[in-house]
């Protein structure tokens, strides 16, 4: 099986969930986070991995920041169930030289703005700088989870955030730019995501009917939900951050904003604003032909953020 | 910090478990696995990591040893502690030429033969190929647990199976010796090491106050648990694996047994055979000056297997 074809959330792991007989309330490999049954509690779990040169270079990243992401990556995961993290594993595999007290300070310094206790762990020598994490939370409500297979057609399409400044930051950050030249919210962006639990939860609590998070650019990650729920979708209108392209928006990585469908727009307007988070912004519309997704009106392309060494834009 | 001084349990993990407050039942970073309370239920989880080159080479291992033993390295992690596994999440990032369909295929053979699920994971691109492994497991009796510090002085010293087997076929592979010179058995200890999981059970059912597992060699690892425990040893006895070598048993790596120490020494013996399971070997007996640590009378060094691509024996 060629790795090209793999991504971060799909791949070989959907054939092996194929063959697991998943009881009823448990959410199977192909979400973001996987849900089973542990002592008669629904358990969120879910493992990403970040890899030097593949999901961040030390070029820009300083050691902390590189714990901080792995974390952060994975607590999006969480967060896009509508589901409270509880606690992760850590393990860092690196080059005997690798600043290991900052990549700590950076991991415990995620894990105590999730309020996520760090509770293991491993080390190994290996030439190549990855973090690989596991976390595990909890559903408030055991019945209520956010998958990406629950949209419907005729929904409205929302995002919680404008979208795009990772990879705005990313593209100059490659150039040569100085990290100077960015702002701060601009750099943290790329360096420092912030994983949306508050939001996940609100939008549960909101009605929302499916999610997503976004670590692959709004078009990837749009698609798989439109994939997973046998939709199409319209996408009108696109909340783009300050500084970014379009295709940053449309095509960048690491936005960890969440993708929300709903059939009550004007409620989850509404309970964002009295919950004092920031606005969702509308994106379009779901629609009932899995072959429509578009643009404005035109065929929206399914790429995203590829990492991979050798095919960086 | 250097990373020298770092194995795989130990190292600066445990500076992070002293922040964290555990709660009563609760095992923290520094045991094989990690015993935490998850609504109102004590979680067994683990992480453990072996990358190429340092926990093994492909020049000996086919991919699918290489998934089936991230998998027992990890299911031995909570076999040590008495408890059952449930659930496994799997990270894996290797070069593109990797053959995935084998590595997965060792890693559900493993998970089927210990009764575990693979619920979840990620994949990434990577120079050189490593799987990170979180297990999930319980306790059968949620306030029984074998911990590394729970031996006291007086007790008998037992090991699960012979030692050895697994260092001395790997000196063999590495010294360009055939594999089809090895016996299965010895291969298999080497490629394909089996977690001790009945076994950590039996033992807690017959009153066994402390255990371990031997990844590093019994010499590392016994000044572990003594350490731990706060005791010293006096080793009188050891079992080595036909063909292997004093050294092999002392400090050679990934043995997989299970060191275990009692009060009741008739019990275990006796419980073990009525139980179908290998006859535990005696070692010697623990004593209170924990600077008394011998074998054979001897001072036995605290070193084993240490896992670095620069410092192989």
């Amino acid at each position: 099986m060629p790795w090209d074809e793999l991504s971060a959330t799909d791949g070989i792991l959907r054939q092996i969930a194929q063959r697991d007989s998943l009881q009823p309330h448990e959410v199977g490999i192909g979400d973001d986070s996987a849900v089973v049954s542990w002592n008669s509690n629904n358990m969120v779990v879910c493992s990403d991995v970040i890899v030097e040169e593949v999901h961040f270079s030390l070029r820009y990243f300083g050691y902390s920041d590189v714990g901080y992401k792995a974390i952060s990556t994975n607590i999006s995961d969480i967060a896009a169930m509508g589901a409270i993290p509880d606690c992760v594993l850590v393990t860092v595999a690196g080059p005997s030289y690798s600043d290991l007290d900052a990549i700590f300070l950076g991991l415990t310094t995620a894990c105590s703005q999730y309020e996520t206790r760090l509770i293991g762990g491993d080390l190994s020598i290996a030439a190549q700088l990855s973090i690989s994490v596991c976390a595990i939370g909890h559903l408030v409500d055991p019945s209520s989870v956010l998958r990406r297979d629950g949209a419907r057609a005729g929904q409205s399409i929302f995002v919680t955030g404008p979208l795009g400044r990772s990879s705005h930051s990313l593209r100059h950050l490659r150039s040569g730019g100085s990290p100077d030249l960015l702002s701060r919210e601009d750099l943290q962006a790329h360096l420092r995501p912030q994983a949306r639990i508050k939001e996940g939860q609100q939008a549960l609590r909101s009605g929302v009917s499916s999610g997503i998070d976004i670590s692959d650019g709004l078009a990837l990650d749009l698609h798989r939900l439109a994939d997973a729920s046998g939709l199409g979708f319209r996408v009108e209108s696109l909340p783009i951050a300050p500084g970014a392209t379009e295709a940053d928006a449309l095509f960048g990585g690491d936005d960890y904003e969440l993708i929300l469908t709903t059939s009550h727009p004007k409620q989850l307007v509404d309970d964002f604003h009295a919950a004092g988070l920031l606005e969702p912004k509308f994106l379009g519309v779901t629609v009932d032909d899995r072959s429509l997704r578009t643009f404005h009106a035109r065929p929206l392309p399914k790429i995203g953020y590829h990492h991979s060494p050798t095919t960086e834009r």
